[in-house]
């Protein structure tokens, strides 16, 4: 099955070129000047758009198990809706539960998602439990394909590992070259925060704000790339919020670190103003890190040009304010973490293009080439290049459309950005070579998403 | 003619493919799997190579003239020794004499290299004379694809500007998006040291490196960075050899200003130790910037990893040591500023890849990719993608060879890296679709390249 | 003559105690515990006061020539201001004509000075003109008790020195022991906004502050910092007025170097919103550095608080409004530069404490006892010691008063802080032993005040 | 009983006078020019000599309770050889243990030193066990004169708080104006080490020093600035030993934050290469923070310096070699942190002065006068001003001797400085007013030293 994408502008991480692209079965066959080859089964029109490789979401959370309930996409709903807006590749979170193996999680996760995926998919690890046996584990992880590993210096009790712990994982990440993916902020701190304020009386949703200042992001930002320095070991900081965040990951960047990080949609365009919205209305933007004041977002935009921040994920872990996020009326602090964002992201950051932000050719590194190269997928992802898999977007860059939880494809019961109005649209979305998405229609299936057997990190000096 | 390139590891500035490239007259048609393809004129066959875009120098000067004498490659020898060395494109500098005018400086230029070059070439324009008609000559400048201005903090008397005149012109730069780019040094304080070192007796070639102490070098760029700031003008540093500068850089470019810079092979390779060679031997290494300490060479490689500097350019301009260099014999002050290099940065920067310090695509991304998107060059150059320039070179990463004056092809009598042992060696070198230099072999004419008319900095906030 | 000062609160740059001090003659005899001496041939009653070492403004300029005019106080009526003000010492500016020696200019000032002052007096040296002689100079003027040598980096054509002629001085400066004071714009940048401004029909006051914008002081200040650090030189900045300078000084002092720094009350209270008053009333507030936006001001007090500013200076250098200020009228680069400001530095100063920005201690101390020791004259001055010059005054803390030019002692004709009301009060001021201002009322004469012979700053590392 | 000391040179932190001073009974009752009284009943000729302050060192711990045994010293052997070493003031240390109450600790050490010191002496609270009850004892702590508490960040399951714990306590150090004290080390990531070391087989002293690195407590020192932030609290770094921690107290007081830090001794002298002397001679030198790399020790000099360290003490914890030192034989962590010190403090920084690292301003500032404003006890103590206690050093700056456990005073079997040489003695010492060492003689006795109820930090914004 050969397909023709013809008359479109091709995009890289480094720029546009007028080029079609030939798909053949799952890969793409050639890149050739506009009108060069014309055979194909079939063809499809790129006049007017752009063509680029698809999305990577480097973090999701689908049918996260949470305190008895579960985020509110599963695989298959997740993914879908991933499509939809142009991404044709996530990498979630197997999650560790205390007293189980690694390997046993990853077949626990396999089974969630295998056969139900709309696009591939691969797994990061969330190590919940650092002993001996675990530690072991984790060179079965990187051969089985799962080669970064995410710990928690927040939510004590639950995922949250010690410093001793951190600097044992991340021993054994240097010695296979793994990836340390760190949530820093101080959970000692701010559960502290958050008793004082509950014992004020103070339960409203931007409590959660509150209770969680920026500085203790910043802090354990900077605490995580001390471990980092002293054992060796490559670290990645998860959903970096705070301007504080980002001076400390760009101070060891100058000198040369392997520190890397990424940001979120909602850090770039909500606030701490959104969590303040009367009633329970602010338990729809409850997440960790929390929304900050306005004046971080600038700095966050910096930090995508500077490439401070390196990467754009979405950390959708979806609740529905019905039922779910309505779990923590009168106490913030029992509300379920998370927001849906995976179905935007791609729209989300094509805005900051139209708006002067970040240029085209950065809005495709930060969002596919480099989430391909960070997490050992390229070139079989992230680029637009022969032998590559045909994971392709189309996208129509004048296009107008408004956010809405009317028409949103995932299952959650709320936007975040309910209204927004967005220049631009994927029109078409082919995932190995298959079209899954055209003009609306999803034309995919449960299952033709396979996993992704990772690499390690390209980027290590 | 077609011209097909099959069996090699395709390189860009994210990574590596393995695909075959279809030439077709001057430009590319198509990129495409192995063996995709097969039909055309002419089939190299690159099987155990690299082949990457053409290395893009962004920094040469031609017989320039220089105190009654020239440096030593005229544009023919130049720009035929590039290719030698796997560039394809040079962009050399035009210099305005004080008293006359940019355009005629431009149309000089022209005269001197148009009809000359092996390769591909482009213009900068050095701007000796501020005033009303050189301003309003810059947009006329950037109308005729010289988007990029040099301006001096060194050398009171020749080509000195004032932090008045820099300002003036920045405010023309910033009106025209327009690139100003330093010498800086604070050649005033250098001036000053020279003379009192003279004064005391101290005239050998090893006064070039103490009399322009690194600190100097620090001072200027951050100066010409605060001076960037004022006016909003875009600032590419050039020939960065000092920690201290890059310090400065590497603070502007995590605050977003649009502030670049480049270093040179020699200030990753070669030390103030051999400029205090013994007897005069010291003389073949004076150019400007000084050759520094070796700590900081480190600190260099790791700007090139940081993108805290961005280009690798050789700033070739080369004067033999008979008759040139030995204008200094006893002054050092006299020496010709200048070392030879054109034929030498991919082999050198290779070498860096060899022992580590960069990653193969970080490799093509300094000494082709950046250089092109900084200078308004891409896709046409700097990228193998469909309709780009054909400017291929094939690269033996396996070969040995060894850097000698008896062999290399630059017009000069000595070379700096006499001697060193490089492993990796261009194979094969196609400027815009013909093959100029095989195996050793010149294929090549005076005349084939082209003047480029280039466009603005892609990288711009 | 013996006096006794009885019953008051003693202050010094560490802390504050009750005791009583016995003069004698002109220096103080001792400091008892209360009431343990009670012979005296006058007692003055300091029961509720403050007693504190006078007052030390390191940076006056008193009749100094400037443009045909001359600043409007002469030493007479200055130093008289300034004794109603609390300050018992100043060190003004000898100016070198180009063309002119340093001694003879010392000759000069001592001419104007001596046999006029009300309080003693120091000099320090503007060095205007550098050359060998002037150099060599710069020793004798250390044997006559000119231990500084101010330079500017501002003012081309005028007092403009070149790096190069700092970087001489600062040699000598090295050599001696002495202090080069530095007046750290960046002119020759400025001098081309100010040309621009002229030209595009910009000529009121408010001019003065956007055509010297911040950045360029913070230029100068790293410049001037890294010519010290290249030479060795001890560097005091003058009237540091920006947060961009004072980040330059802070980096240097955290490095150990010998940087130091004033500020002056004008930029703790006043801002570019007075500048760009109504009418040609901005004028009164032209001086260089320009007033800053008011943000800059909480970052001063903050410098005072962290002792990267050291001292606080008035700048000292009034203009009446009629017939001076108003040269320039229409043409703001006309405008002489200065502000009065030598009588009100410690009622200004003394608010920082009754506010909260500065303790009592650190009131002493920037206003007294570091500027005798930044200036080699401690413990002569600047403390309330045995042996010291009896410099005493006599503060109430509580009084409350109004500034206004109706009632001020400058010679000028307008205040920059009519109306401003102050709680504290100078009472008493004995200059070496004698009473020279009571409750308002002169004591002193012309002459009385001697000149200072000065050692070398006492901060050095 | 007057005491008229007559003939010296009297230091102050600013500088030096040459005065005599009046003792009345237990307290200064004047300072007066040379010969101005002549009457006393006693007259202590001080010609030649230094008159200074008697030193505090707010940093020991004497008969301290570690794992069954005590530190070396008891209040009574201490506090006399502090007096030998020309100290007159100690602040030790009340150890909460886990499950008791801060108040009844308070009266135990009471009991400890009450009639048993040489010297006057009071208390910070190590506050071990953070509960309700401990906070707001916290408040009666400082109505009893304890007005700083110190937390651990190091030693988990011992002193060890966690960052809630930290939080809440320096938010009641925020309400009661009281001081922070912080022993910043990584305790859990290095516990991890340590583990890791001992599993390895390095059981040696100098595994003492590796498995505590630099960047740990660079790190802790961030963290406790940034809790400190978030609350508000004063915060006070104790035995900062490493260039990292400095940087991080020299950035937070760049910003005005009330930090402060103090640095001792061993830590300017003497280096990791005593921890890895041959056979156990090493645990002589196991202290922690541990002995560090020499490069460290001129930038803690330099700290001095820039006043990023205002104090020196000597965390005076001392082992015998014998039976106690031993105890870590084979296995360093159970070597008993600690090292003597008290009686050679101001000899130590005096060396200092002689080498030309501080100034003698400085070095009374650093060892008497700041100790005093930052533990208030200003001007009680740490000034020679009338109505201060009497507690003065008569010095000799040109004695020479030469360290040794065979000489000095310390109840403990060695001594870290062994055979090291100084220049500079103490010659007579003063304790409220009584001579308690005389050229060796001690005249003081059990009892004489009082307990010192202290106020709040003096240096606070």
């Amino acid at each position: 099955m050969r397909t023709l994408i013809k008359g479109g502008t091709v995009l890289s991480s480094s720029g546009a070129v007028e080029a079609d692209v030939l798909v053949d079965g799952e890969t793409i066959a050639a890149v050739t000047t506009p009108g060069m080859l014309t055979e194909a089964d079939t063809v499809l029109d790129a006049t007017g758009r752009y063509v680029l490789p698809g999305g990577i979401d480097a973090h999701t959370h689908m049918e996260m198990p949470f305190g008895g309930t579960f985020s509110a996409d599963t695989f298959e709903t997740g993914t879908r809706a991933a499509a939809f807006g142009g991404t044709t590749t996530i990498i979630d979170f197997a999650v560790q539960a205390k007293g189980t193996s690694l390997l046993s999680t990853l077949d626990k996760w396999h089974e969630k998602a295998d056969g139900d995926c709309a696009i591939d998919y691969g797994f990061h690890m969330i190590v919940s439990d650092v002993n001996d046996a675990t530690l072991k584990e984790m060179e079965s992880c990187v051969d089985a394909g799962v080669s970064s590993f995410k710990m928690f210096m927040a939510y004590p009790g639950v995922f949250y590992s010690t410093d001793g712990e951190i600097l044992r994982a991340m021993r054994k990440a240097t010695e296979t070259g793994s990836t340390i993916m760190m949530h820093a902020e101080n959970g000692i701190a701010i559960d502290q925060l958050v008793a004082q304020a509950l014992a004020e009386g103070k339960g409203d949703p931007v409590q959660h704000g509150y209770t969680r200042p920026p500085e203790l992001e910043g802090e354990a930002t900077s605490r995580a790339i001390t471990l980092a320095k002293v054992t060796g070991a490559p670290l990645y900081i998860v959903h970096l919020s705070a301007a504080q965040a980002l001076a400390a990951v760009a101070g060891a960047r100058d000198e040369g670190q392997n520190v890397f990080a990424e940001t979120c949609p909602q850090y770039l365009y909500l606030s701490i103003e959104d969590l303040a919205k009367p009633g329970f209305e602010g338990a729809k933007y409850v997440a960790s890190p929390p929304l900050r004041e306005k004046s971080h977002q600038g700095d966050l935009w910096r930090g995508l040009r500077t490439n401070d921040l390196s990467v754009v994920s979405t950390d959708h872990c979806p609740f529905c304010f019905k039922d779910q996020k309505e779990l923590g009326r009168g106490d913030f602090s029992k509300i379920p973490n998370g927001m849906p964002g995976v179905e935007h992201r791609m729209d989300l950051l094509h805005q900051g293009v139209v708006a002067g932000e970040i240029s085209l050719a950065r809005w495709v590194e930060t969002c596919s080439t480099t989430p391909a190269r960070m997490f050992g997928l390229y070139p079989r992802k992230g680029v637009i290049a022969p032998g590559s898999d045909a994971d392709i977007v189309l996208y129509d860059p004048k296009a107008e459309q408004t956010i809405s939880a009317a028409t949103h494809h995932m299952a959650v019961d709320y936007s975040a950005y309910e209204g927004l109005r967005i220049t631009g649209a994927v029109t078409t979305v082919l995932s190995r070579g298959r079209v899954v998405v055209d003009r609306g229609e999803y034309h995919g299936s449960a299952g033709h998403g396979r996993f992704l057997s990772r690499d390690l990190c390209q980027y290590l000096n």
